[in-house]
């Protein structure tokens, strides 16, 4: 069975080990958000596709659920000391060596595309990582700071300001003119299963639908396309996913998300089981609904709500 | 007292520091040898520029000579567990940190100069550093490896072989179309004494040298130039002189050193102790010299050698 999987970050990462888990035989290819890229001391940092490299492959911090385990913080020291930031964003030493690699790399004229395979050849994730484009795509967030209204790097909305402050528009700056990574719309073309883990629906999923011709392929493609509701009675299991949903004014239900993707795109949505009443209303939309526990606590847990996709996947084909 | 001094790494630091215990109201002015910079893992390193800077600034590793004290070394690690190497030169996190920074910087369009003036404003190193050139100058060192003649940077002459085969050759390459750093004149002309510290004669200070107009302008400068013997008793005080020296056709002693450099440039000589018996030979060349102690075995030792230095431009002077 071939699984092509949209993904994000921290949700994304756990949800794809839930995913190998449940299904160790299938041919799994990952399409990674770019827009959270950013550079940072002019290093290209890519934290969706490093977060799942890092999961998948044994070396994640596991309980912040980003950057490496058993880490030191010697050269943002340093950095520090020479009056260089940003200071908030915490790059420890031994993810700064991915960093280095990877810009060394693009220096030498590979694509993301490349130097993700050849990263991915150290940390053997299990799955194909593909970034969703080689092109420079960046999340922007509109926001008012010191009163006046401007656009700030999705990262720094993020991490910086914990999304602290209304979004009033998030636009993915330079998707419209990029080009799917090579192979991702094969991948897509020749899945049987597309998921949407339970990422952020707009700057993890939405960055990714926001690349011309992969929506477009998802839709053609005539498989199922299942996903599970980041947001649990109402609001979001982890991370800040309300505050970005209300820049593109949509409500932070697991209904109004489903809706968010519509029927054209989206075959079936899991949400969580508190949300049982949100059913119809993601039924009467067109889209095959069910609630069943959708907290990633653990492995098995992830590994059921994974089983309980697939199983709404082989309802839709039949 | 303005004084100009030629710069190598180690050595040339050591020197430094006696240079500023002596007198410690002089200004000095550093002209820092750039060829043999490398760019390692896309990140450009002065590894001469930087033992100044560390030396003079109290971030040295003293046991070592180069590199920052309590390095640890994950970045490294990192970059070997991907397979990307040299692993032969050793960089630690610390010092990462300063190659990251210098990079950002020349990446972003500023000349060596400026970056170089930037982290000196962390390190405070109390002399004003100049690399020799904000253009691009390698020392390459023709030598036979695997049976065919080649031609090697000079790092991977002096640490991955540690200097274990002949060199056929020493070029620094892209001197002969550089120009002097800003300054780098304008110091040697305002000067009241340049001084060569026994630092390498052929990679250190014949690099500088190399670049045109440093030469002619420290010639016409009209002030004392005293060097000191980096060659004591027909061997380097440290380090591996005698093998580029071979390469340029000058034996290791401290009266052929003399010679090499020429009265032309040079107005007096310090020799060591030992090698009293040079002393004829270079002032039969035109060059004032003398014999006195030349190990720079602490601070005390250091400093006297300089003060050495200073009274016999003095005695040029009059």
């Amino acid at each position: 069975m071939r699984i092509v999987v949209l993904a994000g970050g921290i949700g994304g990462a756990r949800f794809l080990r839930g995913l190998k888990a449940a299904a160790p035989d299938a041919d799994l290819t990952v399409i990674g958000n770019t827009g959270d890229d950013i550079h940072l001391f002019g290093l290209k940092v890519c934290p969706d596709l490093d977060t799942v490299m890092y999961t998948l492959g044994g070396g994640i911090n596991e309980e912040q659920g980003w950057g490496r385990t058993d880490e030191t913080f010697r050269v943002k020291e340093e950095l520090a000391a020479y009056g260089v930031g940003p200071e908030w964003f915490g790059l420890g030493d031994r993810d700064f060596a991915t960093h280095i690699v990877r810009t060394q790399m693009l220096g030498a004229g590979y694509p993301l595309s490349a130097v993700t395979e050849a990263l991915c050849a150290r940390w053997k994730p299990g799955v194909r990582l593909l970034p969703m484009s080689d092109d420079r795509v960046e999340t922007h967030v509109a926001i008012d700071e010191d009163g006046e209204r401007k656009a700030v790097h999705f990262q720094e909305y993020w991490v910086r300001l914990r999304a602290s402050v209304p979004a009033h528009a998030v636009v993915p700056v330079g998707a419209d003119q990029a080009k799917p990574a090579p192979g991702v719309l094969e991948a897509i073309a020749d899945a049987d299963v597309v998921l949407f883990p339970p990422s952020n629906p707009v700057v993890s999923i939405g960055t990714i639908l926001a690349v011309p011709g992969i929506r477009e392929a998802i839709a053609d493609a005539g498989v199922p396309v299942i996903g599970l509701s980041p947001i649990v009675g109402d609001a979001p299991v982890r991370g800040m996913a309300d505050k970005v949903l209300a820049a593109v004014g949509v409500e932070s239900t697991a209904a109004a998300v489903a809706r968010h993707y519509g029927s054209g795109l989206l075959d079936g949505w899991l949400v969580d089981s508190v949300d049982e009443a949100a059913v119809a209303e993601v039924e009467a939309a067109g889209i095959r609904c069910r609630a069943v526990p959708l907290m990633m606590t653990g492995l098995d847990a992830t590994a059921a709500m994974v089983r309980e996709a697939l199983a709404m996947a082989e309802e839709v084909r039949a």
